[in-house]
This record gives C-alpha cells, sequence and structure tokens, in this order.
C-alpha cells in the first residue's frame, strides 16, 4: 500500500520536473527529479523494514491509511519549494502545500510572481490532485488492498460516499475520467479567450480541484469577462456531486435531476449571487458588472475555491456576511470542494424541522428521508455530531489565530477560510492580501485546520488517537 | 391563565409606581398606576370575551403560552417608557423591555442617568423576574392549570427539567425562596460596602437575573474593587443550576457536589479568568488588579449577565475571543443565565466523544451517561438538533444585523450578545457603548434574538406555526 502511493508520488513529481526543463529552468527541474528519485528510494527501503501484516482494510484502518498518506504527501510536497529556494521556511513550505493539496489556497506568498513555473506548476497540481483524492487517483492507476471502498469513504467529502459501480478500482476511475475531460474542456475554452497556455493549466487546476492558488498576486483582477465567466461556470461544475454526471453520463437524467441536493445547491447559488448583486450595484459601473462579480465570487466561496475577480473584502458587510455564510455550507458531497457540503446542511435543517414537528405533534414519530430514500438514524445523528464537532474544531482554532491580535474579523476569517478549505478570508487575511504575516504559531494551526477540513475531521483525529497504535 | 398572568403584571406594575412616590416623582407614579389598572381591565374584558376551553395543560399548549405571555409582558413593561416620555420610540421602548425581562441587559440609551427612579426601577425588576421565569413567579404566587410542569419546562432553560418537589407550583415557591434570600443577601452586602440603597437595589436585580441594566453609563467602572468582587461572587452563584441549592438546603451535600455541570462550570471559569489574567497583565497596575477585571469579566459573560469593570473592547484579541467563546457556553441549565448552557455543551461534548469512539471500536456501541444516570437518546438527539437550529437562527440575525454595516465584529458580537442574552459585545455595541445607532430592523430583529435566545427557541417557534393555530 505505501509502496503504491510513494510510486505514484514520485510520478506526478516528474510533471513540474518536465514543466521546469519546457521553461529552462533546469536547476528547478533536477529538484523536483532529485525528490522524485529520493522518495522511490524511500519507498523501496520503507517495505523491506514494514513488512504489511494484512491487505484486509476495514473502516478505521482505512481513515488511518488516509490520514497518515496527506500528511506524508504535504511534508513531501513542501520539499521541492524549500530545496528550491523559492519558500525557505519549513512552515510555509508545509502550510503552502496542505493548502495546495487540501485545495484550500491560502498562501503565505506576498509575491506569486517571484515562483519559477516549476514551482507554480507543482502548487497547482496539488490542488488537482487533492480535489478528487490522492488515494482515489493511486486506486484509479494502481491495484490496492482488498477493501479500497473504505479509503474512498475516508477521503471523499460528504455524509454519505456509495459507489457508482460495484467496484471501488472502476468507480475510482469514472470519476478520475470525468474530472480529466471537464478540465480538459475548461483549459480549451480558457485557451479560447486568450489565455496563455501555463496560466490555462494551472488555472483549469485551481478550478478543478477548487483550490484556487493562481499566477497572479491579484488572481482573475486582470483577465477578461469572457474569462472570468469561463472560470465562475467550471467553479460552480466542480462544485457539483459528480454522481451526477455519472447519472448523466449512463443516461439516467430523471434521476439526476431529482436529487435534492442538486436543487438546494442551486438555489443557494442564485439566491446568493442575485442578493449581492443588489448590495453591490452602486459600486460597479453596470449591472453586468456587479452580476459578473457577484457570480463569480460566490461560485468561488460556495465550491471554496478561493479565486476573486474584485477585492471583495471591500464591498459591503451584508455581502460578506453572505460570502461568510456560504464558507459554511460548502459545495456538495461528492464534488471536490470543502465546507459543511451541501447535503449535510439539508440532513441538518431536516433534523431540525422534525424536532419542530415532534413539539408539535408529539404522537407521530417519523423518520427521515433524504434523497428519496429512507435516512439512516446513524447518519442523521454522526450528522448533527458532526457539525458539534465541527464547530468545537473551529473555536479551538479561531481562539489559538487570535493570539497573533489582528483583530477579529482576520481570525476568525482566516480560520473559517482554512478549515472550510477555500483560501482567502478578510482582513489582513483578504483576497489581495496573504497569510504571510502571521506568526508560525497560527501557521501551523491553519495547516492542520486545512487537513482536518479536507478529510472531514475524524480520519485526522483516529491516525493520532494513542488507542488506535495500542495492541491488542 | 391569562387572567392570573395580567393580575401579577398589574401587581408588579405596582412596585415602581411606589419607587416613583418615594423620589417625587408623582408623574411617572401615576404613568405606572395608570398601565397598571389599564392591564387589570383588560384582563376581566378579556376573560368574558375568550373562554378556556380546557384547564388542562399538554406541552405545546405549555409552549405556546410561555411564548405569548412573554411577547404579551414585554409590550405591557414597554408602556410606562413611552408614556413617561423617557424613551419615546416603540421600537426602542420594546427593546428595552424586552431586555429586560430575557435578562439581557442590551440598552439603546445613550445616557441612563436621565431616566428617572421610577423608570430605572422597573427596568431591573424586569431583569428579576425574567431571570427565575414570569410564569414561574405566577405559578408560585396563584393556582394555575392542571399540568404546570409544562409550563415550567417551557420557561426554565436547559436540556432537562425536572422538579424539586412532586408538585410544580411548591417547586415555584422553592425556587423563588432561595432566589428572594440570596437575593437579599447581595443587597446587604453592597450596602456594607457603602453602595447606595436605590443602587443596591438595582444591582441586586440585575445580578440575580444575570441581566446588566445599572444605573451608571460605564457599568461598575467607578465602583470600589470590594463592591465589584461581590458583584463578581454573586454574578457566579446565581449562574449555578437551583437544584444544586435546593440539594444543599435540603442537606444532600454529597448529591450536590457530584453533578458534573457544577465541576464543567467551575472548570470554564476558572481557567478563563486565569488566562484573561495573563493576557492583559501588562495592561493594568498590579496582578490583583488584572484577577479583579478578569475575573468580573468572565464572570459576567459567562452567566450572561454583561455588567463590565472596564472597557474590556479594549482587550487584547485572545482575551476578547475567550469572552466570545464564554458567551456560547452561558451558565447552567436550571440558572437564571442564558447562552447554550454549560450542561448542554457537555451533552454535545459526549455525543461527539461517543461518535469517535464508534470509529475506534465499530462494534461497542455504548450509551450515554450524564450526571450518574443515563441519558435519554432522544435528549442527546434533541440537544444536538437544538445546537443546530441554534446557529441557524444565530445566521439569520447577523446577516440581518449585518445590512447596518457597522463591520463584521459588531453584526457578529450584537447578535451573539443578544440571542444569548448578555448584553454588551463589541465595537459599536461595546460595554461603554449602546444599540442606540442600530437601524429599525436591527432593534427589533435583536428583539425577537433576545425572545429566541431566553425561551430557547422552540416555544417560540411554535407560537407562531401555522399549525398550532388551525383547528382540528
Amino acid at each position: 500500500m505505501p509502496l503504491q502511493i510513494l510510486k505514484v508520488a514520485a510520478l506526478v513529481l516528474l510533471l513540474p520536473a518536465a514543466v521546469g526543463l519546457i521553461y529552462g529552468e533546469v536547476r528547478d527541474a533536477l529538484v523536483y527529479l532529485g525528490v522524485a528519485v529520493t522518495v522511490v528510494v524511500c519507498s523501496f527501503l520503507g517495505q523491506r523494514i514494514v513488512e504489511p501484516r494484512s491487505k484486509v482494510t476495514y473502516a478505521r484502518e482505512g481513515f488511518v491509511i488516509v490520514a497518515l498518506t496527506w500528511v506524508m504527501m504535504s511534508v513531501v510536497g513542501a520539499l521541492p519549494f524549500i530545496i528550491t529556494g523559492d519558500i525557505p521556511r519549513f512552515e510555509d513550505a508545509l502550510f503552502e502545500s496542505m493548502s495546495g493539496f487540501t485545495t484550500t489556497g491560502a498562501s503565505i506568498l506576498t509575491d506569486v510572481t517571484a515562483l519559477s513555473h516549476a514551482n507554480l506548476f507543482w502548487r497547482s497540481f496539488t490542488h488537482w490532485l487533492g480535489g478528487m483524492g490522492i488515494l482515489v487517483f493511486v486506486m484509479a492507476i494502481t491495484s490496492m488492498g482488498e477493501r479500497p471502498i473504505h479509503i474512498m469513504r475516508a477521503e471523499m467529502p460528504g455524509p454519505i460516499v456509495g459507489k457508482l459501480v460495484p467496484k471501488a478500482k472502476e468507480t475510482a476511475k469514472i470519476l478520475y475520467l470525468i474530472y480529466l475531460v471537464m478540465t480538459a474542456l475548461e483549459i480549451v475554452l480558457l485557451l479560447a479567450g486568450g489565455m496563455p497556455v501555463f496560466d490555462s493549466f494551472v488555472h483549469a487546476f485551481g478550478t478543478a480541484g477548487t483550490g484556487g492558488f493562481g499566477v497572479r498576486p491579484d488572481s482573475f483582477v486582470g483577465y477578461s469577462p469572457y474569462l472570468q465567466w469561463v472560470v465562475t461556470v467550471f467553479m460552480y461544475l466542480f462544485g457539483v456531486n459528480f454522481n451526477i454526471y455519472y447519472l448523466i453520463l449512463v443516461k439516467k437524467f430523471s434521476q439526476a435531476v431529482r436529487s435534492s441536493e442538486l436543487w438546494a445547491y442551486a438555489a443557494v447559488g442564485i439566491v446568493s449571487a442575485l442578493a449581492i448583486t443588489w448590495n453591490i450595484r452602486s459600486m460597479y459601473a453596470t449591472f453586468g458588472e456587479s452580476l459578473r462579480h457577484a457570480a463569480f465570487q460566490v461560485s468561488s466561496i460556495v465550491t471554496t475555491t478561493g479565486f476573486s475577480s474584485t477585492d471583495f473584502d471591500r464591498w459591503p458587510d451584508f455581502s460578506k456576511m453572505i460570502l461568510l455564510l456560504l464558507m459554511f455550507i460548502g459545495a456538495s458531497a461528492g464534488s471536490t470542494g470543502g465546507g459543511l457540503k451541501v447535503s449535510r446542511v439539508l440532513i441538518l435543517l431536516k433534523s431540525v424541522h422534525r424536532e419542530i414537528m415532534k413539539a408539535l405533534h408529539p404522537r407521530s414519530v417519523r423518520g427521515l428521508r433524504f434523497e428519496g430514500k429512507k435516512l439512516d438514524e446513524a447518519v442523521a445523528r454522526s450528522t448533527l455530531s458532526y457539525f458539534a464537532l465541527y464547530m468545537v474544531c473551529l473555536a479551538v482554532c479561531i481562539l489559538i489565530v487570535s493570539f497573533d491580535g489582528f483583530g477579529l474579523e482576520t481570525s476568525l476569517s482566516a480560520s473559517v477560510a482554512c478549515f472550510n478549505n477555500i483560501g482567502p478570508g478578510f482582513g489582513s487575511v483578504g483576497p489581495m492580501a496573504s497569510y504571510a504575516s502571521l506568526s508560525v504559531l497560527s501557521k501551523l494551526t491553519l495547516t492542520l485546520a486545512m487537513l482536518l477540513g479536507r478529510l472531514e475531521i475524524l480520519p485526522v483525529v483516529l491516525a493520532f488517537a494513542p488507542a488506535t497504535w495500542q495492541r491488542k
């Protein structure tokens, strides 16, 4: 198992090496090549020492494997930044690498243009890998243990994770195929709008993974309205549950349009965009411009991507508050986006509704229904517990970050933005600023918050729980 | 039922009338007398029109009665402010009256010293009544329908409300007796410290109900360290579950000290106070002074009282963030304080812990235990649902208040402070500021938030749900 992961890690490290060669950055290319070789060597040495006892993977083992893989990949991913000298400090490089894999897109760089092409490419490619899942990727291209569904469950976001087809490996392949085609389509459309080749690839990776890393310090401010609209639409599309695309692919259209999560996701997006358009109408010359910026930011925040077409930190409070709420809701389950996920919010609201109905009609106890099926009580309860755990983690994170003294708005939005894998917050970590000025403690805390957010807490907690490592 | 409530309302309105007479405010005294007479007349007219169909009160009816009583009392309580001209605008007077009854202590007054003694007394006396419960008070001094326990459940805060003794009426009497004795004790100790008689009564009411209205614009800043310590201790004592005092009264000491809520409440208070003392040590001359201010503010915020001994809006972010978290936790269930309540937070944490344990040991499904007993699964689930509902209400409130454009810190802390019945927030609604500058929409929203917070949402929702009023 670890052997495959490290082999794949070495493989993907060859991509930025190639990019470095293309752009004449020979030193950087050699760094990536060196890291790739080291990883392969380590994997062979590692396999000789740790012989796996069993190939059967249970739920708990699946969680732990996923959490440890993500930590390992983030550390490996940080190495090129440090060795090339583009991000010399370890905590900064780890922050940037974790921000990439978890598709957060929060950056400690004050000037992104100073990075080499190889590093810029790598930074955004980690978004692409992390978006659909590192292990789902490994699963799609290699053979894994006997019960890969548990790994898939741990890595795919949302309260309920199912397989599209009976075999998990086939599901992983289908998911990555849809993902690849959509990414390619976006690249073509960006190129058609006159975006340079390098920028098109990088931005398509950032959109697909709902990450948010770009190549300019002002994100999408300088790009044409056409390009902004293309990215708005694609961000939104990558926030849809990929099961829907699979259903469309196999021509089960009626089943696809019956998804209540899809409708709720659409409603949230449209209502928020219109409310903000109205609220910011006096700030821009035309209605079209207001709508474009509102739609871009709503799409960017609700999918937890984090690109920006304007400095939304200067928007009125009401619009900023809508964006802050969208940060919590997040994208659909089974998409590449973060946050609580629309389906989880729906289950929470249904549970609340049932409690109220119970008080109204104490004798009629009804089960919950979701997506046309009876909802397992255990799923309802674990969703409610997840929400409580989520708020506790967030509170602790805010408390630690507040130590830096950048004001309530910054501590709060930095924590919310990292924990929900968005990227930019408000105030000192706004869309035109960076996380550079935060303390080492805050950076490490937010790095952990990104991982907790991406893997939905439990795998990380289990991986570090002493009980997991006790021998029976 | 409504007859008794209005009779009692008329009765308590005589108190500020008497205070007005004592301080030579004849006009104000007549206003209170006039309102009292009007209320009595209305109650008799009302009874002739609406003949109660049944005296039996079920859970749902209990909830609705409580919610409507609170709305009615707040409107009645606002009348003297309007008629005397001290608070001429209706929305302001209603805000102040609701803030009084719900023991919030948020004020729209920029200069509290301009109020007459009668109005100042009334304002604080509503804290005292609202703290232990208006209907619990009515229950203690009159005879009510056949199942008053449902009313008690709806009005007393916390996830589980039990009777101290078999009869609800006797329980109400015992609670108010403990409450009265403790209030009297505080008055004596304040007088002993040289506080004027009027101030002592008003502050004791504000402390007992964990309200927060005072007589000076700078709250407790100008009072001596002795008086500040007395109030610190009493605020904290009124935040303890009154069941504990009953247990002590009947000499069940061992049962009293076994309460996990009591220990958690103590731990939260002590740890927070020490952390803040350390964080603000450079702002004050001595360790003792830092500790005094830290203890005062922690006690004031965790019990949701809202008095202040210093302008804590100027404290470092870390200390402010601790206070913000304490606003959510709140005081103990069955106390006069607001917030989520310590026992509810404990149940949330236990539920979260169980979810984690389930992932670790999938086969061992264990029930939750709380306060030495097995916790009903329905209580656990309704607590989790309550938390979700609580956050949804809060989010909507923040969104509406953000419309005023006072910044994220103000919108957020104003909503949190009103919803949790605390009083002062940060920024434009900080301890040395007031809610005067907010818009009418925000004031009405926060007025509703105070009611939702005090009655713990469900009664208010039921009272306004169309299904409640449909004929079968």
